[in-house]
């Protein structure tokens, strides 16, 4: 999408350094290889895709992270090490033993992450080349330079930074994700990586990650597919002196911040979007049925293409609203189309205009609205449009 | 598709008079308007949509059904009369009982059926305009007339028929069916009217139609959407002078036969479809099991772009079996395209050659196989590609 393009602007947090290289995994030539080195004594919590394909790197990460507290990421872009059996994961560990001996670290102090084609061998040789210039090139100040080394059909980097005061010092809290496709709300979505300087423990931090990805990555689709590779990762470093505890309701709070920002930017760079959606689903009787109602609507490729049309078609979603698995009686339903009030009690608003709906639909944010008047609850989903640039993106994708 | 064309060949069915007229409500002036018209002591079963928005004629055919013995189905394309609250009802059962009267039959023997455009009145002004000559022209051979009469993004009308016979005498099968997007297996798919001058009382043919349906009409999927207004109806006439017992296991099976042939026809028509695809799981724990992760390839629009593409990105495969909401063991899994092995125990298959892959997606038919290893139940899905032509249809639906 031309507008709405977030800024590439960032604050470094000081515990952390990053490199990223071209290690020609990419054809391209373009950055295929990020590092993220943390201080010793930084804590990280993660979530994981529940693929029943989970990636060779998915599978090692975890492991290594219920041994060790990790020093070092290493993510590779172009090739996902999915569905790659024993040789994969032999060559996940490959990566991590040859970095955790030129760092002078253990290999469970790598976490390794891989994004890209599934079911092709990870070209190690590339990777264990590069490890010399990566280490090499770790600083404070190359957060954007690893945004754009995690990249794969992603056409910009998604990069945003928070900060705050407590107990008279500076907290930062920065973070990096990737992702334009196959993406759904099951987990963490793809690859985000986020770092502060506040001291927390990592069981603290799991639980901080989990509460916030709910209620963010979670709450993306752009095409209801779900990544073999997704992982979302927050590390503490402790720079800055201040506690978790310390610094009260302002961490969770920014961190909720960041990671909508992050999530949102997913979507806006999603494959082939020209607009931008939100679903908004209130006045249901609980949370699950909000999100029912909202992920139908946001995943269906009906209403999907008739907003890439700028065509006002609420029957569409009507229709969406109608296949949602949960109990709804229908006839109370009303739906909004920015401010304008399009279906009313279940029919037609009598007042409506189509003139209206074209007008709304015009925009690039769009902004549904559906108040089931059925209960106290709502929740938000945000999407994208299904276009002619989505079919050839996924269509073209290997060739 | 080009080819694969379904024939338009079909047999009268004793006991049935069907009529089509162009009543304007399509403003291109093709045939909106079907009739038919069942001998006195016909049984009919019905299985309809379970949208929460379930059409205001889907209320009333439901509502008339359990109170008489149909005589009359009257069916307009162009407008679903869905989504219009008390108006709608009273606009369905207008037109029912203006046939009624000229039929000289109760209101209650006529069911109503719309489909078209959600969310707009219906015009009953021309289908009341229309009704005499509807009736003037029934006649026992005008069934692909009524095929074409329920058409709305369909390029074909959709006709089938079998015959066989029983103790001596002859016992015919017919039915029409369209549908073209908004396919999803959920209860019957869209609108399906079958006929057959067998003897047998509504709750048998109950029976036959809710399992057979599950076999046939809730094995297609185009987009994962599902209408309004769906319903599938299974007409006994009694005619042929054979009962359903004396038929014996002829009947279940040509039923089965035809239905199939009705529902892959509308695969084969889906809106912008160039492949038709068949998704066969087989060593599930259970059929639920392997319905789960075939409407997860099914379905997966990932999936569904690759396969326009003619490329062979078995990557996209793992990913869709990997979100299924189901437990498996991944590293058990075969995939094979056609007869080629594409994957084997959950890796690439070591001779695997790309240009193998490649040869498959050349073909219009494209079969998928997943052999799951974990048991010995099976399950078939058929669905069609996404392409270019699906976002244009649909977003230029109303246009």
């Amino acid at each position: 999408m031309a507008t709405g393009v977030a800024s590439t602007a960032f604050l470094s947090v000081p515990g952390v350094r990053l490199a990223a290289v071209p290690s020609g995994i990419k054809a391209s030539g373009d950055l295929d290889l990020a590092l993220i080195e943390f201080s010793a004594g930084s804590q990280t919590a993660a979530v994981f895709t529940q693929s029943h394909f989970a990636a060779a790197p998915v599978h090692l990460a975890r492991a290594h992270l219920a041994k060790a507290a990790p020093r070092y990421f290493l993510i590779n872009s172009g090739n996902a090490n999915a569905a790659t059996g024993a040789e994969g994961m032999a060559d996940a560990q490959a990566c991590c033993q040859a970095l955790a001996k030129q760092a002078g670290t253990e290999p469970e102090a790598v976490l390794p992450f891989s994004t890209g084609v599934i079911g092709e061998r990870l070209p190690t040789a590339p990777i264990l080349a590069s490890l010399p210039l990566a280490l090499a090139g770790l600083a404070e100040d190359n957060w954007l330079q690893a945004a754009k080394g995690i990249m794969t059909t992603d056409t910009r980097p998604k990069i945003a930074s928070r900060q705050f005061s407590a107990q008279g010092k500076t907290v930062t809290l920065t973070g990096i994700a990737k992702g334009a496709g196959m993406i759904a709300p099951k987990m963490a979505t793809l690859l985000v990586f986020l770092a502060t300087d506040l001291s927390a423990t990592q069981a603290a931090l799991g639980d901080l990650l989990s509460s916030k990805a709910e209620r963010t990555f979670n709450r993306i689709t752009i095409d209801s597919d779900t990544s073999t590779n997704d992982a979302c990762l927050l590390t503490a470093t402790g720079a800055s002196g201040v506690t978790l505890k310390d610094a009260g309701p302002q961490f969770p709070e920014q961190l909720e911040s960041l990671m909508l920002e992050l999530a949102q930017s997913i979507i806006r760079d999603a494959e082939g979007a020209t607009k931008f959606i939100t679903v908004h689903i209130k006045g249901g009787k609980d949370e699950p049925t909000c999100l029912a109602v909202a992920n139908a609507i946001a995943n269906s490729p009906l209403v999907k293409t008739a907003i890439f049309a700028a065509d006002a078609n609420w029957g569409r979603l009507v229709m969406a609203i109608g296949k949602a698995p949960t109990t709804l009686d229908p006839n109370k339903i009303d739906i909004h189309l920015g401010q304008v009030c399009l279906m009313k009690a279940g029919a037609k608003n009598p007042s409506y205009q189509e003139a209206q709906g074209a007008a709304e639909m015009q925009n690039e944010d769009i902004t549904i609205t559906v108040d089931l008047h059925q209960g106290q609850a709502a929740a938000t989903i945000w999407t994208s449009d299904l276009s002619h640039g989505y079919v050839s993106i996924n269509a073209d994708y290997r060739t």
